[in-house]
Protein backbone atom coordinates (compact mmCIF):
# COMPACT_ATOMS: atom_id res chain seq x y z
CA UNK A 1 0.00 0.00 0.00
CA UNK A 2 0.94 3.67 -0.72
CA UNK A 3 1.95 6.61 1.81
CA UNK A 4 0.85 9.98 1.48
CA UNK A 5 3.21 12.14 3.10
CA UNK A 6 2.65 15.86 4.50
CA UNK A 7 5.00 18.51 5.74
CA UNK A 8 7.97 21.04 4.42
CA UNK A 9 9.78 20.61 1.43
CA UNK A 10 12.69 23.23 1.87
CA UNK A 11 16.22 24.09 1.15
CA UNK A 12 18.53 23.60 3.97
CA UNK A 13 21.82 25.38 4.61
CA UNK A 14 23.91 23.59 6.90
CA UNK A 15 26.77 24.10 9.21
CA UNK A 16 28.53 21.74 11.41
CA UNK A 17 31.83 21.99 12.39
CA UNK A 18 32.99 19.05 9.83
CA UNK A 19 31.82 21.93 6.84
CA UNK A 20 29.33 23.72 5.30
CA UNK A 21 26.53 22.94 3.00
CA UNK A 22 24.47 25.32 1.23
CA UNK A 23 20.73 25.04 -0.34
CA UNK A 24 20.83 21.33 0.50
CA UNK A 25 17.21 19.25 -0.36
CA UNK A 26 15.45 19.31 3.05
CA UNK A 27 12.13 19.82 4.79
CA UNK A 28 10.31 16.82 6.42
CA UNK A 29 8.29 15.62 4.33
CA UNK A 30 11.39 15.42 1.95
CA UNK A 31 13.46 13.59 3.96
CA UNK A 32 10.18 11.19 5.19
CA UNK A 33 9.47 10.49 1.89
CA UNK A 34 12.94 9.55 0.67
CA UNK A 35 13.29 7.32 3.89
CA UNK A 36 9.37 6.03 3.49
CA UNK A 37 10.44 4.98 -0.41
CA UNK A 38 12.87 2.08 0.29
CA UNK A 39 9.59 0.25 1.35
CA UNK A 40 6.33 1.48 -0.28
CA UNK A 41 5.05 3.83 -3.15
CA UNK A 42 4.91 7.61 -1.46
CA UNK A 43 3.09 10.50 -2.49
CA UNK A 44 4.54 13.90 -1.28
CA UNK A 45 2.15 16.79 -0.74
CA UNK A 46 3.85 19.95 -0.47
CA UNK A 47 4.83 23.45 -1.66
CA UNK A 48 8.34 25.03 -3.18
CA UNK A 49 9.16 28.21 -5.03
CA UNK A 50 10.08 28.69 -8.73
CA UNK A 51 13.84 28.54 -7.12
CA UNK A 52 13.68 25.06 -6.50
CA UNK A 53 16.33 23.14 -8.24
CA UNK A 54 15.57 20.83 -10.89
CA UNK A 55 17.74 17.73 -10.02
CA UNK A 56 15.80 17.47 -6.53
CA UNK A 57 12.19 17.26 -8.44
CA UNK A 58 14.45 14.41 -9.90
CA UNK A 59 15.73 13.00 -6.74
CA UNK A 60 12.01 12.83 -5.45
CA UNK A 61 11.52 10.77 -9.46
CA UNK A 62 14.73 8.72 -8.50
CA UNK A 63 12.91 7.47 -5.78
CA UNK A 64 9.65 7.00 -7.51
CA UNK A 65 7.88 9.38 -5.19
CA UNK A 66 4.41 10.70 -6.68
CA UNK A 67 5.01 14.71 -7.09
CA UNK A 68 1.21 15.43 -7.89
CA UNK A 69 0.54 16.48 -4.87
CA UNK A 70 3.91 19.04 -4.62
CA UNK A 71 2.91 22.78 -6.03
CA UNK A 72 5.32 24.67 -7.20
CA UNK A 73 4.45 28.39 -6.88
CA UNK A 74 5.82 31.48 -8.17
CA UNK A 75 8.16 32.61 -5.19
CA UNK A 76 11.14 31.62 -3.42
CA UNK A 77 11.12 27.96 -1.81
CA UNK A 78 11.38 27.88 1.93
CA UNK A 79 15.17 28.21 3.18
CA UNK A 80 16.64 27.42 6.55
CA UNK A 81 19.87 28.02 8.11
CA UNK A 82 21.03 26.04 11.07
CA UNK A 83 24.27 25.71 12.68
CA UNK A 84 25.35 22.05 15.44
CA UNK A 85 27.52 22.26 17.64
CA UNK A 86 30.95 20.62 17.64
CA UNK A 87 28.84 17.19 19.59
CA UNK A 88 25.98 17.75 17.37
CA UNK A 89 23.90 17.32 20.32
CA UNK A 90 22.74 21.12 20.05
CA UNK A 91 21.85 23.39 16.98
CA UNK A 92 20.83 26.94 16.59
CA UNK A 93 18.91 28.63 13.84
CA UNK A 94 20.56 30.79 11.93
CA UNK A 95 18.01 32.02 9.51
CA UNK A 96 14.13 30.98 8.51
CA UNK A 97 13.03 32.40 5.14
CA UNK A 98 9.41 30.82 4.82
CA UNK A 99 8.96 32.00 1.81
CA UNK A 100 6.02 30.40 -0.26
CA UNK A 101 5.56 28.09 2.86
CA UNK A 102 3.86 30.73 4.08
CA UNK A 103 0.84 30.95 2.51
CA UNK A 104 0.74 26.84 1.69
CA UNK A 105 -2.84 25.29 1.55
CA UNK A 106 -2.43 21.99 1.13
CA UNK A 107 -4.85 21.03 -1.60
CA UNK A 108 -5.08 16.96 -2.12
CA UNK A 109 -5.53 15.80 -6.04
CA UNK A 110 -8.59 13.25 -5.67
CA UNK A 111 -6.86 10.01 -5.88
CA UNK A 112 -4.23 10.88 -3.10
CA UNK A 113 -7.62 11.19 -0.84
CA UNK A 114 -7.99 7.55 -0.54
CA UNK A 115 -4.49 6.56 0.49
CA UNK A 116 -4.45 4.37 3.30
CA UNK A 117 -1.22 5.33 5.26
CA UNK A 118 -0.97 9.27 6.14
CA UNK A 119 2.14 10.56 7.43
CA UNK A 120 1.74 14.34 8.67
CA UNK A 121 5.67 14.90 9.02
CA UNK A 122 6.27 17.80 10.92
CA UNK A 123 4.86 21.26 9.99
CA UNK A 124 1.94 23.96 11.61
CA UNK A 125 -0.78 21.39 13.50
CA UNK A 126 -3.28 23.55 11.65
CA UNK A 127 -2.06 22.35 8.07
CA UNK A 128 -2.00 18.41 9.17
CA UNK A 129 -5.89 18.89 10.25
CA UNK A 130 -6.65 20.57 6.77
CA UNK A 131 -4.80 17.64 5.23
CA UNK A 132 -6.44 14.84 7.37
CA UNK A 133 -9.96 16.43 6.90
CA UNK A 134 -9.67 15.68 3.03
CA UNK A 135 -8.81 12.34 3.93
CA UNK A 136 -11.34 9.74 2.98
CA UNK A 137 -10.51 7.03 6.06
CA UNK A 138 -7.21 6.18 6.01
CA UNK A 139 -6.37 2.94 7.61
CA UNK A 140 -3.27 4.32 9.95
CA UNK A 141 -2.21 7.97 10.54
CA UNK A 142 0.87 9.34 12.13
CA UNK A 143 2.21 12.66 13.04
CA UNK A 144 5.30 14.20 13.89
CA UNK A 145 6.30 17.57 15.29
CA UNK A 146 8.40 19.89 17.07
CA UNK A 147 8.96 22.41 20.12
CA UNK A 148 7.65 25.49 17.59
CA UNK A 149 4.35 23.78 17.67
CA UNK A 150 4.22 22.75 21.30
CA UNK A 151 5.03 26.57 21.95
CA UNK A 152 2.31 28.52 19.57
CA UNK A 153 -0.09 26.32 18.14
CA UNK A 154 -1.15 23.67 21.27
CA UNK A 155 -4.55 23.74 20.68
CA UNK A 156 -4.19 22.92 17.35
CA UNK A 157 -2.14 20.11 18.46
CA UNK A 158 -3.87 18.76 21.12
CA UNK A 159 -6.69 18.51 18.09
CA UNK A 160 -4.74 16.71 16.29
CA UNK A 161 -3.79 14.23 18.55
CA UNK A 162 -7.26 13.02 19.19
CA UNK A 163 -7.26 11.60 15.62
CA UNK A 164 -4.13 10.11 15.46
CA UNK A 165 -3.07 6.33 15.12
CA UNK A 166 0.59 7.06 16.34
CA UNK A 167 2.21 10.19 17.48
CA UNK A 168 6.03 10.53 17.23
CA UNK A 169 7.62 13.23 19.46
CA UNK A 170 11.21 13.27 21.32
CA UNK A 171 11.93 13.15 24.71
CA UNK A 172 12.39 17.20 24.98
CA UNK A 173 8.93 17.67 23.31
CA UNK A 174 7.45 14.62 25.22
CA UNK A 175 8.36 16.40 28.97
CA UNK A 176 6.69 19.69 27.69
CA UNK A 177 4.27 18.60 26.52
CA UNK A 178 3.45 16.21 29.83
CA UNK A 179 5.16 18.18 32.21
CA UNK A 180 6.88 14.77 33.30
CA UNK A 181 10.24 14.12 33.32
CA UNK A 182 9.87 10.51 33.77
CA UNK A 183 9.11 8.57 30.00
CA UNK A 184 6.25 6.20 31.03
CA UNK A 185 4.72 8.98 32.59
CA UNK A 186 4.95 10.88 29.93
CA UNK A 187 4.44 7.81 27.53
CA UNK A 188 0.79 7.55 29.57
CA UNK A 189 -0.19 10.94 29.70
CA UNK A 190 0.21 11.32 25.95
CA UNK A 191 -1.86 8.44 25.53
CA UNK A 192 -4.74 9.57 27.82
CA UNK A 193 -5.00 12.22 24.44
CA UNK A 194 -5.83 10.15 22.21
CA UNK A 195 -2.89 7.84 20.47
CA UNK A 196 -2.82 4.17 20.19
CA UNK A 197 0.59 4.23 19.63
CA UNK A 198 3.13 6.69 21.08
CA UNK A 199 6.86 6.66 20.14
CA UNK A 200 9.10 8.63 22.06
CA UNK A 201 12.57 9.32 20.21
CA UNK A 202 15.73 9.69 22.27
CA UNK A 203 18.05 10.87 19.51
CA UNK A 204 21.24 8.44 19.80
CA UNK A 205 20.03 6.22 22.76
CA UNK A 206 17.35 5.08 20.65
CA UNK A 207 13.78 5.26 21.18
CA UNK A 208 11.15 4.00 22.97
CA UNK A 209 7.67 2.52 21.50
CA UNK A 210 4.30 2.62 23.58
CA UNK A 211 1.17 0.26 22.42
CA UNK A 212 -1.80 -1.75 23.17
CA UNK A 213 1.01 -5.00 23.23
CA UNK A 214 2.98 -2.94 25.91
CA UNK A 215 6.47 -1.45 25.16
CA UNK A 216 9.37 -1.71 23.11
CA UNK A 217 13.33 -0.44 23.78
CA UNK A 218 14.18 0.16 20.53
CA UNK A 219 18.17 0.83 20.30
CA UNK A 220 19.94 3.60 18.36
CA UNK A 221 22.30 2.17 15.45
CA UNK A 222 26.08 3.08 16.90
CA UNK A 223 27.77 5.69 14.55
CA UNK A 224 31.34 6.30 13.57
CA UNK A 225 30.88 9.91 13.02
CA UNK A 226 27.79 11.81 13.12
CA UNK A 227 28.21 13.99 9.71
CA UNK A 228 24.92 16.12 10.34
CA UNK A 229 21.59 15.15 12.38
CA UNK A 230 19.03 17.00 10.61
CA UNK A 231 16.20 15.22 9.08
CA UNK A 232 17.04 11.99 11.38
CA UNK A 233 13.63 12.35 13.22
CA UNK A 234 11.51 12.24 9.83
CA UNK A 235 13.47 9.68 8.51
CA UNK A 236 12.70 7.79 11.39
CA UNK A 237 9.02 8.07 10.80
CA UNK A 238 8.95 7.75 7.40
CA UNK A 239 11.10 5.43 7.06
CA UNK A 240 8.26 3.37 9.78
CA UNK A 241 5.51 4.42 7.90
CA UNK A 242 6.69 2.91 4.61
CA UNK A 243 7.63 -0.38 6.39
CA UNK A 244 4.01 -0.47 8.05
CA UNK A 245 2.42 0.19 4.45
CA UNK A 246 4.11 -2.82 2.44
CA UNK A 247 4.00 -5.17 5.74
CA UNK A 248 1.11 -7.32 5.54
CA UNK A 249 -1.06 -8.18 8.52
CA UNK A 250 -2.05 -6.13 11.66
CA UNK A 251 -0.15 -3.23 12.53
CA UNK A 252 0.57 -4.42 16.03
CA UNK A 253 2.26 -7.24 14.38
CA UNK A 254 4.92 -5.32 12.53
CA UNK A 255 5.23 -2.25 14.42
CA UNK A 256 8.34 -2.99 16.45
CA UNK A 257 9.78 -3.80 13.23
CA UNK A 258 8.66 -0.95 11.32
CA UNK A 259 10.51 1.21 14.31
CA UNK A 260 13.32 -0.29 13.65
CA UNK A 261 13.91 0.26 10.45
CA UNK A 262 12.69 3.89 11.28
CA UNK A 263 16.08 3.78 13.80
CA UNK A 264 17.92 2.36 10.49
CA UNK A 265 17.26 4.50 8.19
CA UNK A 266 17.64 7.20 10.35
CA UNK A 267 21.20 6.35 11.32
CA UNK A 268 22.11 6.19 7.10
CA UNK A 269 20.50 9.91 7.17
CA UNK A 270 23.32 11.37 10.17
CA UNK A 271 26.24 9.75 8.04
CA UNK A 272 25.46 12.39 5.12
CA UNK A 273 24.97 16.57 4.77
CA UNK A 274 20.83 16.41 3.78
CA UNK A 275 19.86 13.68 2.04
CA UNK A 276 23.53 12.87 0.67
CA UNK A 277 23.61 9.45 2.03
CA UNK A 278 20.28 8.67 2.50
CA UNK A 279 19.84 8.39 -1.08
CA UNK A 280 23.00 6.50 -1.83
CA UNK A 281 21.53 3.64 0.01
CA UNK A 282 19.78 0.60 -1.24
CA UNK A 283 17.67 -1.56 0.77
CA UNK A 284 20.04 -4.37 0.84
CA UNK A 285 21.90 -1.81 2.68
CA UNK A 286 19.37 -0.91 5.47
CA UNK A 287 18.49 -5.09 5.74
CA UNK A 288 22.11 -5.12 6.25
CA UNK A 289 22.09 -2.50 8.96
CA UNK A 290 19.20 -3.82 11.01
CA UNK A 291 20.81 -6.87 10.80
CA UNK A 292 23.82 -6.03 12.65
CA UNK A 293 21.60 -4.11 14.88
CA UNK A 294 19.81 -7.29 16.16
CA UNK A 295 23.36 -8.65 16.42
CA UNK A 296 24.78 -5.54 18.64
CA UNK A 297 20.93 -6.51 21.17
CA UNK A 298 21.01 -10.22 21.08
CA UNK A 299 21.39 -11.55 24.53
CA UNK B 1 33.42 -19.00 42.31
CA UNK B 2 33.68 -16.01 44.79
CA UNK B 3 34.29 -11.91 44.06
CA UNK B 4 36.85 -10.08 45.93
CA UNK B 5 35.64 -5.92 46.65
CA UNK B 6 37.41 -3.45 47.53
CA UNK B 7 36.08 0.31 47.22
CA UNK B 8 34.70 3.02 49.60
CA UNK B 9 32.12 2.00 52.60
CA UNK B 10 30.47 5.19 53.93
CA UNK B 11 27.75 6.59 55.11
CA UNK B 12 25.84 8.75 52.34
CA UNK B 13 23.13 11.99 53.29
CA UNK B 14 21.19 11.74 50.24
CA UNK B 15 18.83 14.78 49.48
CA UNK B 16 16.59 14.49 46.68
CA UNK B 17 13.41 16.48 45.69
CA UNK B 18 11.70 13.44 46.85
CA UNK B 19 12.94 13.86 50.47
CA UNK B 20 16.12 13.51 52.68
CA UNK B 21 18.30 10.79 54.19
CA UNK B 22 20.93 10.98 56.94
CA UNK B 23 23.82 8.28 57.51
CA UNK B 24 22.58 5.19 54.98
CA UNK B 25 24.86 3.13 54.27
CA UNK B 26 26.71 3.63 51.27
CA UNK B 27 30.02 3.37 49.38
CA UNK B 28 30.94 2.30 46.29
CA UNK B 29 31.91 -1.47 47.52
CA UNK B 30 29.13 -1.41 49.74
CA UNK B 31 26.55 -1.33 46.65
CA UNK B 32 28.70 -3.75 44.38
CA UNK B 33 28.65 -5.89 47.18
CA UNK B 34 25.15 -6.15 48.04
CA UNK B 35 24.55 -6.52 44.36
CA UNK B 36 27.57 -9.35 43.67
CA UNK B 37 26.08 -11.34 46.48
CA UNK B 38 22.80 -12.43 45.05
CA UNK B 39 25.10 -14.41 42.17
CA UNK B 40 28.03 -15.50 44.52
CA UNK B 41 29.98 -15.18 47.43
CA UNK B 42 31.40 -11.36 48.40
CA UNK B 43 34.67 -10.83 50.28
CA UNK B 44 34.69 -7.15 51.26
CA UNK B 45 37.53 -4.90 51.90
CA UNK B 46 37.18 -1.72 53.13
CA UNK B 47 37.48 0.45 56.23
CA UNK B 48 34.81 2.10 58.49
CA UNK B 49 35.39 4.19 61.81
CA UNK B 50 33.89 2.94 65.38
CA UNK B 51 30.92 5.15 64.60
CA UNK B 52 29.70 2.92 61.83
CA UNK B 53 26.43 1.52 62.74
CA UNK B 54 26.43 -2.80 64.33
CA UNK B 55 22.88 -3.00 62.04
CA UNK B 56 25.46 -2.03 58.62
CA UNK B 57 27.35 -4.53 59.45
CA UNK B 58 24.67 -6.86 60.37
CA UNK B 59 22.61 -5.93 56.77
CA UNK B 60 26.32 -7.01 55.04
CA UNK B 61 26.36 -10.40 57.13
CA UNK B 62 22.89 -11.35 55.96
CA UNK B 63 24.18 -10.72 52.45
CA UNK B 64 26.67 -13.20 53.41
CA UNK B 65 29.61 -11.05 52.52
CA UNK B 66 32.67 -11.62 54.17
CA UNK B 67 33.76 -9.08 56.67
CA UNK B 68 37.58 -10.02 56.94
CA UNK B 69 39.13 -7.80 55.30
CA UNK B 70 36.63 -5.06 56.56
CA UNK B 71 39.05 -2.54 58.79
CA UNK B 72 37.08 -1.28 61.79
CA UNK B 73 39.29 1.90 63.00
CA UNK B 74 39.09 4.78 65.83
CA UNK B 75 37.85 7.78 64.40
CA UNK B 76 34.81 8.47 62.37
CA UNK B 77 33.57 6.86 58.91
CA UNK B 78 33.97 8.71 55.71
CA UNK B 79 30.63 10.70 55.04
CA UNK B 80 29.34 12.17 51.87
CA UNK B 81 26.97 14.29 51.67
CA UNK B 82 25.08 14.83 48.20
CA UNK B 83 21.92 16.76 47.19
CA UNK B 84 20.07 15.66 43.73
CA UNK B 85 18.04 18.21 41.14
CA UNK B 86 14.75 18.04 40.23
CA UNK B 87 15.40 14.99 37.02
CA UNK B 88 17.96 13.38 38.87
CA UNK B 89 20.25 13.89 36.46
CA UNK B 90 23.08 15.91 38.30
CA UNK B 91 24.16 15.47 41.87
CA UNK B 92 26.20 18.06 43.87
CA UNK B 93 28.63 17.23 46.90
CA UNK B 94 27.26 19.44 49.70
CA UNK B 95 30.35 17.60 52.43
CA UNK B 96 32.77 15.11 52.23
CA UNK B 97 34.36 14.20 55.38
CA UNK B 98 36.70 11.35 54.75
CA UNK B 99 37.36 10.23 58.29
CA UNK B 100 39.10 6.76 58.64
CA UNK B 101 39.14 6.38 54.87
CA UNK B 102 42.09 9.16 54.77
CA UNK B 103 44.59 6.98 56.01
CA UNK B 104 42.85 3.42 53.92
CA UNK B 105 45.59 1.09 53.07
CA UNK B 106 44.07 -2.15 52.47
CA UNK B 107 45.75 -5.38 53.73
CA UNK B 108 44.50 -8.35 52.32
CA UNK B 109 43.91 -11.45 54.48
CA UNK B 110 46.11 -14.31 52.83
CA UNK B 111 42.97 -16.17 52.01
CA UNK B 112 41.75 -13.29 49.93
CA UNK B 113 44.62 -12.94 47.91
CA UNK B 114 43.32 -15.97 46.14
CA UNK B 115 39.79 -14.58 45.29
CA UNK B 116 39.16 -16.08 41.61
CA UNK B 117 37.56 -12.84 40.83
CA UNK B 118 38.69 -9.30 41.81
CA UNK B 119 36.14 -6.03 41.59
CA UNK B 120 38.35 -2.91 42.29
CA UNK B 121 35.20 -0.45 42.78
CA UNK B 122 35.50 3.33 42.94
CA UNK B 123 38.26 4.47 44.71
CA UNK B 124 41.91 6.18 44.27
CA UNK B 125 43.54 4.14 41.34
CA UNK B 126 46.54 4.09 43.72
CA UNK B 127 44.40 1.89 46.97
CA UNK B 128 42.79 0.01 43.43
CA UNK B 129 47.18 -0.86 42.01
CA UNK B 130 47.67 -1.72 46.12
CA UNK B 131 44.99 -4.38 46.52
CA UNK B 132 45.59 -5.95 43.00
CA UNK B 133 49.66 -6.39 43.94
CA UNK B 134 48.27 -8.35 46.88
CA UNK B 135 46.27 -10.49 44.63
CA UNK B 136 47.79 -14.08 43.74
CA UNK B 137 46.52 -14.88 40.22
CA UNK B 138 43.39 -13.71 39.78
CA UNK B 139 40.87 -15.29 36.65
CA UNK B 140 39.33 -11.93 36.11
CA UNK B 141 39.65 -8.01 37.14
CA UNK B 142 37.42 -5.35 36.42
CA UNK B 143 37.66 -2.10 37.79
CA UNK B 144 35.31 1.14 37.81
CA UNK B 145 36.28 4.93 38.39
CA UNK B 146 34.95 8.39 39.01
CA UNK B 147 36.27 11.74 36.98
CA UNK B 148 37.72 12.99 40.40
CA UNK B 149 40.62 10.08 39.75
CA UNK B 150 40.56 11.42 36.20
CA UNK B 151 41.35 14.75 37.23
CA UNK B 152 44.15 14.32 39.97
CA UNK B 153 45.00 10.36 39.66
CA UNK B 154 45.63 9.79 36.23
CA UNK B 155 49.14 8.20 35.80
CA UNK B 156 47.92 6.01 38.60
CA UNK B 157 44.66 5.33 36.32
CA UNK B 158 46.33 4.89 32.99
CA UNK B 159 49.09 2.49 35.11
CA UNK B 160 45.66 0.32 36.07
CA UNK B 161 44.03 0.13 32.69
CA UNK B 162 47.21 -2.11 31.44
CA UNK B 163 46.01 -4.98 34.15
CA UNK B 164 42.64 -5.26 34.43
CA UNK B 165 40.29 -7.68 31.92
CA UNK B 166 37.33 -5.32 32.44
CA UNK B 167 36.92 -1.16 32.81
CA UNK B 168 33.61 0.22 33.57
CA UNK B 169 33.10 3.68 32.58
CA UNK B 170 30.62 6.12 32.32
CA UNK B 171 29.92 8.29 28.92
CA UNK B 172 31.31 11.60 30.44
CA UNK B 173 34.27 9.98 32.00
CA UNK B 174 34.88 8.09 28.77
CA UNK B 175 34.64 11.47 27.16
CA UNK B 176 37.32 13.02 29.39
CA UNK B 177 39.33 9.94 29.57
CA UNK B 178 39.95 9.37 25.81
CA UNK B 179 38.83 13.32 24.56
CA UNK B 180 36.31 11.92 21.77
CA UNK B 181 33.06 12.51 21.52
CA UNK B 182 31.69 9.39 19.59
CA UNK B 183 31.40 6.63 21.97
CA UNK B 184 32.49 3.57 19.38
CA UNK B 185 35.59 6.17 19.37
CA UNK B 186 36.06 6.10 23.04
CA UNK B 187 35.35 2.28 23.27
CA UNK B 188 38.54 1.70 20.80
CA UNK B 189 40.66 4.38 22.77
CA UNK B 190 40.28 2.70 26.16
CA UNK B 191 40.78 -0.73 24.52
CA UNK B 192 44.25 1.06 23.46
CA UNK B 193 44.91 1.74 27.03
CA UNK B 194 44.71 -2.12 27.98
CA UNK B 195 41.46 -3.43 28.92
CA UNK B 196 40.11 -6.35 26.86
CA UNK B 197 36.42 -5.53 28.13
CA UNK B 198 34.78 -1.84 28.62
CA UNK B 199 31.63 -0.97 29.46
CA UNK B 200 30.62 2.74 29.18
CA UNK B 201 27.86 3.02 31.21
CA UNK B 202 24.76 6.08 29.99
CA UNK B 203 22.76 5.92 33.02
CA UNK B 204 19.06 5.32 31.91
CA UNK B 205 19.92 4.95 28.39
CA UNK B 206 21.51 1.82 29.01
CA UNK B 207 25.31 1.14 28.47
CA UNK B 208 27.44 -0.65 25.69
CA UNK B 209 30.00 -3.25 25.91
CA UNK B 210 32.88 -3.68 23.57
CA UNK B 211 35.20 -6.89 23.98
CA UNK B 212 36.59 -9.84 21.60
CA UNK B 213 32.99 -11.07 19.83
CA UNK B 214 31.86 -7.45 19.20
CA UNK B 215 30.26 -4.95 21.08
CA UNK B 216 26.73 -5.19 22.80
CA UNK B 217 23.96 -2.78 23.52
CA UNK B 218 22.45 -3.02 26.60
CA UNK B 219 19.22 -1.61 27.48
CA UNK B 220 18.41 -0.10 30.69
CA UNK B 221 15.15 -0.86 32.66
CA UNK B 222 12.69 2.21 32.34
CA UNK B 223 11.66 2.78 35.28
CA UNK B 224 8.48 4.69 36.67
CA UNK B 225 9.95 6.64 39.75
CA UNK B 226 14.06 7.08 40.22
CA UNK B 227 13.99 7.65 43.84
CA UNK B 228 17.95 8.07 44.21
CA UNK B 229 20.84 7.08 41.84
CA UNK B 230 23.32 6.78 43.68
CA UNK B 231 25.52 3.52 44.20
CA UNK B 232 23.32 3.05 40.63
CA UNK B 233 26.77 2.51 38.62
CA UNK B 234 28.34 0.41 41.67
CA UNK B 235 25.57 -1.93 41.55
CA UNK B 236 26.02 -2.57 37.94
CA UNK B 237 29.11 -3.12 37.78
CA UNK B 238 28.76 -5.45 41.32
CA UNK B 239 25.99 -7.67 39.47
CA UNK B 240 27.84 -7.97 36.60
CA UNK B 241 30.49 -9.37 38.95
CA UNK B 242 28.76 -11.21 40.59
CA UNK B 243 26.73 -12.87 37.55
CA UNK B 244 30.43 -13.71 36.10
CA UNK B 245 31.92 -15.34 39.40
CA UNK B 246 28.82 -17.57 39.67
CA UNK B 247 28.70 -18.60 35.60
CA UNK B 248 29.77 -21.98 34.21
CA UNK B 249 32.05 -21.75 30.84
CA UNK B 250 34.28 -18.83 29.46
CA UNK B 251 33.79 -15.06 30.13
CA UNK B 252 32.79 -14.23 26.70
CA UNK B 253 30.35 -16.73 26.67
CA UNK B 254 28.57 -14.72 29.51
CA UNK B 255 29.46 -11.32 29.85
CA UNK B 256 26.55 -10.06 27.99
CA UNK B 257 24.24 -11.38 30.35
CA UNK B 258 26.63 -10.30 33.37
CA UNK B 259 25.93 -6.57 31.79
CA UNK B 260 22.53 -7.21 31.71
CA UNK B 261 21.94 -8.50 35.09
CA UNK B 262 23.87 -5.34 36.09
CA UNK B 263 21.44 -3.36 34.27
CA UNK B 264 18.59 -4.53 36.47
CA UNK B 265 20.28 -4.51 39.97
CA UNK B 266 21.49 -1.13 39.42
CA UNK B 267 17.51 -0.22 37.82
CA UNK B 268 16.38 -1.42 42.10
CA UNK B 269 18.98 0.27 43.81
CA UNK B 270 17.62 3.41 42.12
CA UNK B 271 14.29 2.68 43.14
CA UNK B 272 15.05 3.46 46.96
CA UNK B 273 17.77 5.66 49.09
CA UNK B 274 20.88 4.08 49.32
CA UNK B 275 20.30 0.73 49.69
CA UNK B 276 17.01 0.40 51.06
CA UNK B 277 15.62 -1.30 47.85
CA UNK B 278 18.44 -3.69 46.29
CA UNK B 279 18.59 -5.43 49.98
CA UNK B 280 14.49 -6.12 49.98
CA UNK B 281 14.57 -8.02 46.72
CA UNK B 282 15.51 -11.32 45.99
CA UNK B 283 17.36 -13.21 43.39
CA UNK B 284 14.21 -13.93 42.01
CA UNK B 285 13.04 -10.28 42.05
CA UNK B 286 15.91 -9.91 39.56
CA UNK B 287 15.00 -12.37 37.16
CA UNK B 288 11.63 -11.26 36.95
CA UNK B 289 12.85 -7.60 35.44
CA UNK B 290 15.31 -9.62 33.49
CA UNK B 291 12.98 -11.43 31.51
CA UNK B 292 10.57 -8.62 31.28
CA UNK B 293 13.86 -5.95 30.32
CA UNK B 294 14.10 -9.34 27.56
CA UNK B 295 10.52 -8.48 26.56
CA UNK B 296 10.70 -5.24 26.49
CA UNK B 297 13.60 -5.57 23.85
CA UNK B 298 12.68 -8.39 21.74
CA UNK B 299 12.05 -8.10 18.21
Amino acid sequence: MSVLIVGSTALDSIKTPGGENPRLLGGSASHAAVAASFFSPVKLVGVVGEDFPRRYLQLYQRHGIDLAGLQIRPGKTFHWSGEYEANMNRRRTLLTELGVFETFTPVLPRPHQATPFVLLANIAPALQLHVLNQMARPRFVAADTMDLWLNIALPDLLKLLKRLDAFVLNDTEAQQLTKQDNLLAALGAIHRLGPKYVIIKQGSHGSILSGPRGRFLCPAYPLRKVVDPTGAGDSFVGAMMGFLAAAKGPIEDNIRRAVLYGSVVASFCCEGFGLQRTTRIKRKDIDQRLAELKRLSRF
